[in-house]
């Protein structure tokens, strides 16, 4: 038997810039001076790059990868060949050392005419960033794949943009990790900050201290020759990489294999989160005779010049329980923990310095102890960093970038570095706000879902980092997005296909028509809202496999359906276009619920979404009411408005740790209902 | 300016194993025997696996390989644990020896009941298929994953079952390699034949015969090492890597670094079609003599104790021309260039059985003079191999089974190795047909689409050769099919998610629904009809990126569409739900080309497409029409009729190397109408 079930179906407006009277260019970050010219250059089978001038290991590999994304991109088998007449020519002044540093000069020039193109630099940094946004410019047109006419002279606004991914939480695997690198690359980021340790995992070897991934990862740790590698493909994407060993809270991990380390009695494990927990003992030498060494086979093993000691949340409680810490602190004349943390810091900081390392740590580090070498990276806001600056240290914009907050992107890319008490710093005070990272915990995200949560939003806050201050157009940036997500999956990234691979393991091998239209207007829960629902500490062992860990951060039908409301409201109710788009969307919603009920009831991990999809149906059902009344000059009864607004208020709850984005939009409909009709 | 289109939209059905009353086992290939119990078994957080009797690498990389796919399958992050109380306990009564065997024992037996669940094979073989079997049974219940409970006994019907992948029209990389094979072990074939050169390139590094791959590959070769380590990899899943070098014929890559083996003058390339071509010469002793060294290191690289050496369609203008290969024949009492192969494959196949080889070539191997011991593989037909088991030789069917020739499932379904001539051999001879392969010939195929032309169908072929000769019907493997696609995809392999990005590519920045509706419904020309559209030799470094690379090989809206149109025909035009959803899918094809064509106008990738799209509405319009004839009961105009056909008749052409699936099931409705309606 067939059960062809029927309904109307919508196309998803996700490509605006197609439909723009001038074509914008999809370039994301957005480049700091961009003129368009006249005419086209083909990029066809005879496509061929010739790099003049300096060259170092990352731009050889570089222009090998560009030449392999291209050919992606397009399609076409580009065959290695040197050509007379190279289509692109590649220019850098200067070889980059081998390990990379903060402040290198990022500057390109791109020139594209109809019969060639030139990328220069400074250095090969800078060049390969020309190769990202020549990358960019192709495009399908009617003639063939083609880069549009440009001249555009770019560097970055900030010298430090970076993303930061927490892989104790949960163990992100390095090909997971590799394939974002790429999608970094892309958008010109330049930091990874490797989040390693944390009371979940310790995840690096250790020659030295072998006890510490042994016994404080469950078996999910990198060697150190993953790590080479690593970040070896990082400096060939001109990244760096900056660990981070979270110390002296949020360690844990550290404690299962060294107990000895902790300010409690364990014994210490990564499995169980109702265990014993603990903070690292400042007050023993045995500690920093331990951070000493580790610090030195670690700073061997990450060569950049930055070494992330963490710093953040540091739970008094197990310090203030322990009789020789408290002595100690009395001894050294201490009076709050904060000045214990800060005299570990200090010690701390001298070790980093001896092995020709700088310290940079969470907000809290911040401390008038220590040395105006270290920075700070700020979860707090803009007025942390600004007042760290106005005392000297230099800083990093973290506060308003984090993505497991599951904000809309418009939200994180209104967030500038330089905005509230740092705007009114000095110029010299500015050059200490290096810039900014995005930052991914891992609480929520497996290895399947991770890119999804990272992409395409962290595309918007590597152009607040990168464009000048006053790109700040939302339209533009979603529509500029869209396209960066495109290039993203075809570089490897699975943000997108992972979704429909989760919907379909919900359904079985039911089609995922229906759930898929449902999925299309949820939100996950935003801020901390998932961790409140939890009964008692997270699991950090659960399957990630319902609908919340399988929707996107951020609803495109539903920011559609808001903008297509306000168009209509705002046409006095006389745009009748929108009006048919925005029943048409009502009306699937109306009968999505009909068919997607049965399946909801088939699959555990479906069921819990049944009063989600009842919601949409009744939201559906409301708008249609509205329209009809509206159509037919009437007001409605005073009664039935109550009832849908008791409905809206219904679904505005969550429901299975998901918002349903378009009861805002229906809510103004029904509000608007008993305004003057056309 | 927002261009939010409408249009109404259809389930794909393609689930169809839930919705019948009788929930059948979604398993490919289907068991030799199953009897379902009652009760599931759960997979849970707490599944776990315990091996227990014979081991051997191949087993324990097996179970590795089965919990981490189960936990794709099912999102849930086993943790590795010896667990006292096993789900799932697999016993092998043997290991097996290092180099796999044609015809070793694969049966297994396995029973779920809703406690736990047990396989027993008597090797390790069959316990790797039971393992197969146990993921397959695993789908989403409402109470959470589970197997059913059942009892399977299982064995091959035939002892090769293979896939030929061509690597030399179109290199293909190992991961992508890598990946068909996690596909073949998932519907439990176990040889993949390698068809490693041919006249468009020599695919393996020869240490021997080092200007083989430097100069007859274009720089797209596997290592030794590459090799080594895939055949193990293969072996790990209980696949044979049956290599083939096919000669005399098909081989101008040998020539191109070392033209005197050729019967014709060079010099030779694998770059230009129009280039000089040459067969081997077999009248040169030191042909002999480079074939032995090679063999010699050939035969260790590939441990196979079968060695395939083509001998296909040897085009003897190349030996006519030759007058000293002219003399040979005449010294020597040849009357044909049969007689001249006859005698070079014979040498050969003393070249081999010195190396331990058993030979395997192609129907045209087959000559009296060669002894018993080869295998001929049949492009020819049943009738060939059974003309060939009647003289004592063994065989393969590959007729029938040709991928690339875009045949629809059920037509490869439908060919049985067992069938015409075969099936009036005596039971010794018909020990003689040992199996079959399918073959994917890779003229127009890249790493980018090669999955999704050998998958799903050669899940079907692989039952063909797996499962009972009596298990045929149609529907059930659809819908068993349509579950191990999915299945695949989840393994790893791109044969749906590919499409997507090719439609995605074609169409830029552009929302890819109306094209994907247009896509559903195409298929490529069948058989040798796209050889046949290009003017000239083939051009193999072309990019293969249009909607003819990207579609299915087979439309499963077409096939549901025509269901649907025989189920309302069938009721007497009364079936008024049949004709509802017919009426929807019309109206989705009315109206898609209103929509489509801009798209197809802006990119050069879609242009050609115009006038599909443009018959894809006029066969909507047609099809309406006479529902809307059918529903008033009235009798169109013969003049009416006549046109419509006229429509039909121009939708039947290919357009762009693209059949219209639904043309047939639009012509019956067409040709329906003045029947008595409802």
């Amino acid at each position: 038997m067939r059960t062809l079930a029927l309904m109307s179906f919508l196309f998803v407006v996700t490509g605006l810039a197609v439909c723009q009277a001038q074509p914008q260019l999809n370039l994301m970050p957005l480049p700091a001076s961009v003129q368009q010219g006249s005419g086209m250059l083909p990029v066809t089978r005879s496509f061929s790059v010739n790099v003049t001038g300096a060259r170092d290991p990352a731009l050889e590999a570089g222009v090998q990868r560009f030449v392999a994304q291209l050919s992606r991109q397009t399609g076409i088998p580009f065959r290695p060949k040197a050509g007379a007449n190279p289509t692109l020519t590649v220019h850098a002044d200067k070889a980059l050392e081998a390990i990379q540093k903060l402040g290198e000069d990022e500057s390109y020039q791109l020139t594209v005419t109809d019969s060639g193109a030139q990328i220069t630099a400074p250095t090969t940094l800078g060049a390969l960033h020309g190769l990202q946004t020549f990358l960019q410019l192709v495009t399908i047109t009617s003639s063939g794949f083609a880069a549009p006419a440009v001249t555009i002279k770019d560097q970055p606004r900030f010298p430090w943009r970076g993303t930061l991914i927490d892989v104790s939480r949960h163990f992100i695997p390095i090909d997971v990790l590799k394939r974002n690198l790429d999608g970094m690359a892309a958008v010109k980021m330049n930091v990874l900050h490797w989040h390693l340790s944390d009371d979940q995992g310790f995840r690096v070897e250790s020659k030295t201290f072998p006890k510490l991934a042994a016994m404080g990862s469950e078996g999910h740790y990198y060697t150190q020759a993953e790590i080479r590698e690593f970040v070896s493909y990082a400096r060939d994407r001109g990244i760096r990489v900056i660990p981070e060993f979270d110390t002296p809270g949020h360690s844990r991990s550290w404690f299962v294999g060294y107990p000895e380390l902790a300010s409690g009695d364990g014994p210490f494990t990564v499995e169980d989160e109702n265990g014993p927990s603990s903070v690292t003992d400042p007050t023993r030498e045995e500690t920093y005779k331990f951070m000493d060494k580790f610090v030195e086979e670690m700073g061997k093993l990450f060569p950049d010049a930055y070494f992330h000691i963490g710093g953040d949340e540091v739970d008094g409680k197990f310090w203030d329980s322990n009789p020789k810490i408290q002595a100690f602190k009395q001894a050294h004349g201490m009076k709050t923990n904060q000045d214990l943390q800060a005299y570990y810091n200090q010690r701390l900081q001298k070790i980093l310095a001896k092995h020709h390392k700088t310290m940079i740590g969470w907000d809290e580090v911040l401390h008038p102890d220590l040395p105006k070498t270290i920075t700070v990276q700020s979860w707090r806001g803009q007025d942390s960093l600004a007042a760290a600056a106005k005392q000297g240290y230099s800083g990093l914009l973290s506060y308003g970038y984090y993505l497991d907050l599951m904000w809309p992107t418009a939200r994180h890319y209104a967030i500038d570095p330089m905005s509230g008490a740092a705007a009114t710093l000095t110029p010299e005070q500015k050059a200490l706000i290096l810039g900014g990272e995005s930052c991914q915990w891992a609480e929520w995200v497996t290895p399947e879902n991770v890119d999804s949560h990272i992409w395409p939003r962290n595309g918007a806050i590597a152009e607040r980092l990168w464009s000048p201050q006053d790109v700040t157009d939302v339209n533009s940036m979603y529509a500029r997005m869209h396209a960066v997500s495109l290039e993203l999956e075809s570089l490897g990234l699975a943000h997108n296909s992972t979704r429909d691979r989760m919907l379909q393991r919900m359904a079985g091998t039911s089609d995922v028509t229906a759930l898929r239209v449902l999925a299309n207007v949820v939100e996950p829960v935003k801020d901390y809202n998932r961790w409140s629902d939890e009964k008692g500490p997270i699991d950090f062992h659960a399957p990630l496999t319902r609908m919340i860990d399988a929707a996107y951060p951020e609803s495109d039908t539903a920011r559609e359906f808001s903008n297509l409301v306000q168009q209509f409201v705002q046409s006095g109710y006389k745009d009748q276009a929108a009006e048919a788009q925005i029943r048409t969307w009502l009306t699937l919603w109306r009968y999505n619920d009909a068919k997607l009920h049965p399946q909801l009831q088939q699959s555990a991990l479906l069921q819990e979404n049944t009063p989600v999809s009842q919601n949409l149906a009744m939201l559906g059902a409301a708008g249609l009411q509205v329209l009809d009344y509206l159509d037919k000059g009437l007001a409605e009864p005073d009664l039935w408005k109550a009832q849908q607004m008791a409905v809206i208020e219904q679904a505005k709850k969550p429901v299975a740790g998901l918002l349903l984005m378009v009861v805002a939009p229906v809510q103004q409909l029904v509000e608007s209902s008993g305004q003057p009709s056309h």
